[in-house]
């Protein structure tokens, strides 16, 4: 007897509608009638609907110099189908506080130049492919935030490469964006894309790659970050480097924020992985000083805010619970790996894998003083966490710390109650948050932790007095965002612990 | 029979001029007689006449609203004395391009306002003490720059902290300038001060210790690095930066660079060598992306420029031959055995301390690389190192990186020629150089080393087109100053190698 598949589900986390995911994908029809739409217009085909590639195809389809038709690939996994689907049914799916990206797709609508598909087929219509998936580092650590060793399989990427490959035209101009360890352009997307059409029987001296790496911040300035700010490229050859800069003239405001050619696709793809281990590796570099400001009684705010006055020390990062995101978390690791396994280095590179190697262990020394204070004994504390994401003002969980220091509490017994203005539903953990902070601050809480530096809770009045209100409390701030009068109103009543003030 | 101690002398390196060091020092009489040329004027001790304290002297004697006597103050070394005897004599000795020295030192010798001496007598006589001696890290290395242990040795700093308190008044102002590990001012010079105040039978409770670290730059702008630079200051109890702010406040241009106080001595300790573990990290972390880059093909040069467009990343630096001067080398190391060794925690400043580490091991990786190009064999070669000072457009040699790569070539049988506009006498390896690159360029090399940024060496036709009209030689530029169309003119005739570049 065979057992059947069952049917697959993609539900919606928006809006809860469930659809069902056909068990052969045939969307042909579908994408031959949104073709027929934009006669003598170009079809540019963004494979990937991310938090990149969703609002890339919005920029796209708004393109600012010329008009475009523009089809959204993923795939038809129970993660993405639904997105699909919303974007060819009227809704977004994604919600951000941007307003221009409601604006960019309701024009999308009324133009009808952005269609949604997972159907390959799509491919064989594009005169530009725009790669913005994900290519991700598995990170081993010992169950408490150590890395122990890494490593980075570029199966999945290549299959997708290679979908492109097995039906796109032979002069496709095929513009990675994803952030990719330096030399996969010209050891691995051209070679790969060249054997599917040596295989197809078609010639391989027309294809086009091009680099051209995002720097997407979700957030208030989501479309700006894509549409109004610098961009770095390049092409496997002179042929594609062209390609990609007459491109990315037509979709970024180039005469605001000027595009930088690099003499080959290593370059820039070092160059993303070289900004985001930098970062990581000042914040790194951070961390510990807080914790030699804790031993020494120093205040470590305003020592670097002595030493920003220096224009060459501008850089200096602030102390934090962690380092999150989709970047800094695997970035430098990216580079290292690249540096051994696509270039036959025996060296890594010891500063950026030491920065997330740092980094990954803060969420632990946070709990670890807690469970120090609490003389190991946790158990049963009821604990209010202020802040879900890993970035202020913004709803965005991926790699939060938040994690780390949660699942750790939560693993002591803790009674933890989660809260962040900005998540309703925290995808991650599948948790429902309650978004109504004055309804929680009714409550008492044996530790409230400030894990994210939202402004909702900067300079809030409201969220002091709610918690002098209440009975005895230890309060954390990992953030440093109490002001020193917020301290001393606050201590006449808790124990209140900054991350980096040896000075309270 | 007692055998008798041979006379000690002390050269000076300016003038070649013989000074015999006396055996008992008594300058009562020269003290006596200075103060009394000043009646009602305070009386200001700088204690150290190195690169800091004897510009710092300068300044003191030319401050901007008060007028000071000042003494300089040092031991009769063979290394000390001669700066003692020159200072009185009417040479001042420091030879810098910064104009305003001998400026300063003119207006002094008008006023009569400063003298030096080895005499700790003067501390009986000083308002305020400044101290401006070393404080030195023994770095333990396996001989080929490979950093192997390091050890701070508190003796010397503790013997002159001492000397000051077997004199000074009980209610003296000692301002420590020195960068010291943080803790110092508080741990041990107070404690110090007052044991030595108790012993003669004087209150401890007039005395008042603060610490205020120089930014100093010797170069050009050698004075304004002290007169006209943000300062920042505090005091080991609230009368100690009270004294410290109103003194700074007498010869710094406070208006235009205000003064930051920081809450703890430990707070402005921590700032100096933050600052400087910063830097230190931040070349050490493009080191390792220039080879990188060379591995793949890359130009770091380009990819640098291009990150730095964005204000987040502006202080990323450019690769070179290696990190000199007195603090990037030490000043992490500094910080990270404080960490242990005052403050009891087992974890030292990780990130900081592999920046030393990096760093120490770039003039090594320069000799390895040029070893492998001449297959081992670097026995007999001629070769020219351009620049011997660790810093651009200075002549300053102190840790330079440049003797790193010179012991080795030297070792490995090479015929070295120095070059280096700024100096004349290479005071570690008691060198005298020949300054005129003219003449020098007359020779042919089989290897010419750029080693230091100079601004001769930068745009300067007339090098390049003398190496031009040499036979074939190896050209390698661990500065990246060449530029494009130097590099392609150089190759018709020779191998240009550039340290960050692997596209050439």
């Amino acid at each position: 007897m065979v057992k059947e598949k069952p049917q697959q589900e993609s539900v919606s986390p928006l809006t809860g509608k469930q659809y069902v995911i056909p068990e052969t994908i045939d969307d042909k029809t579908g994408i031959d009638n949104f073709i027929a739409l934009h006669p003598g217009k170009k079809v540019v085909v963004v494979q990937g609907l991310g938090f990149v590639g969703s609002v890339m195809s919005l920029v796209v389809a708004n393109a600012l110099t010329e008009e475009y038709a523009v089809i959204g690939i993923d795939l038809p996994t129970p993660f993405s189908y639904w997105k699909i689907q919303s974007i060819n049914e009227g809704a977004f799916p994604v919600i951000a506080d941007d307003p221009k990206i409601g604006l960019f797709y309701k024009k999308a609508r009324e133009k009808k130049n952005l269609y949604a598909t997972c159907d390959a087929y799509a491919y064989s219509k594009a005169d530009i492919v725009i790669v913005d998936i994900n290519l991700d580092v598995k990170k081993q650590s010992n169950g408490s935030g150590h890395l122990e060793d890494y490593s980075v399989d570029l199966g999945p990427f290549k299959k997708a490469i290679t979908s492109i490959g097995s039906c796109c035209k032979p002069d496709v101009l095929v513009l990675v964006e994803t952030t990719v360890p330096p030399g996969t352009s010209q050891k691995i997307v051209k070679p790969v894309l060249e054997e599917c059409l040596q295989k197809r029987g078609l010639p391989t001296d027309q294809l086009k790659v091009g680099h051209s790496y995002e720097r997407v911040m979700p957030g208030p300035k989501y479309v700006d970050s894509i549409q109004n700010f610098y961009r770095v490229f390049s092409g496997t050859d002179e042929a594609s480097a062209n390609a990609t800069e007459k491109f990315l003239r037509t979709v970024i405001s180039t005469d605001e924020y000027p595009l930088t050619r690099l003499g080959n696709t290593q370059a820039t793809e070092m160059a993303k992985v070289l900004e985001n281990s930098y970062r990581a590796m000042n914040i790194a570099f951070m961390v510990e000083w807080s914790r030699f400001a804790e031993e020494a009684g120093v205040n470590i705010y305003e020592v670097v805010n002595a030493i920003r006055m220096r224009p060459t020390h501008k850089n200096l990062m602030l102390p934090g619970l962690g380092v999150g995101g989709y970047c800094l978390t695997k970035d430098p690791l990216l580079a290292s790996w690249a540096r051994m396994n696509l270039f036959g280095s025996e060296e890594p590179l010891q500063q950026s894998e030491m920065g997330v190697h740092i980094n990954d262990q803060m969420p632990l020394f946070a709990f670890q003083y807690l469970q120090s204070q609490y003389e190991g004994s946790l158990k049963g504390k009821k604990v209010l966490l202020l802040g879900v994401s890993y970035l202020n003002d913004v709803g965005d969980t991926r790699f939060t710390p938040v994690q780390g220091i949660y699942e750790q509490l939560l693993a002591a017994g803790c009674d933890i109650t989660l809260h962040d203005p900005h998540i309703v539903f925290w995808e991650e953990k599948e948790l429902r948050l309650n978004t109504d902070l004055n309804e929680l601050l009714q409550q008492s809480y044996d530790l409230v932790i400030i894990t994210t530096g939202h402004k909702d809770y900067r300079n809030n009045p409201l969220l002091i007095n709610k918690l002098l209100d209440r009975s005895a409390s230890f309060i954390y701030d990992t953030i440093g965002i109490l002001t020193n009068d917020e301290i001393k109103a606050l201590k006449t009543k808790h124990i209140v612990k900054v991350i980096g003030r040896g000075d309270l």
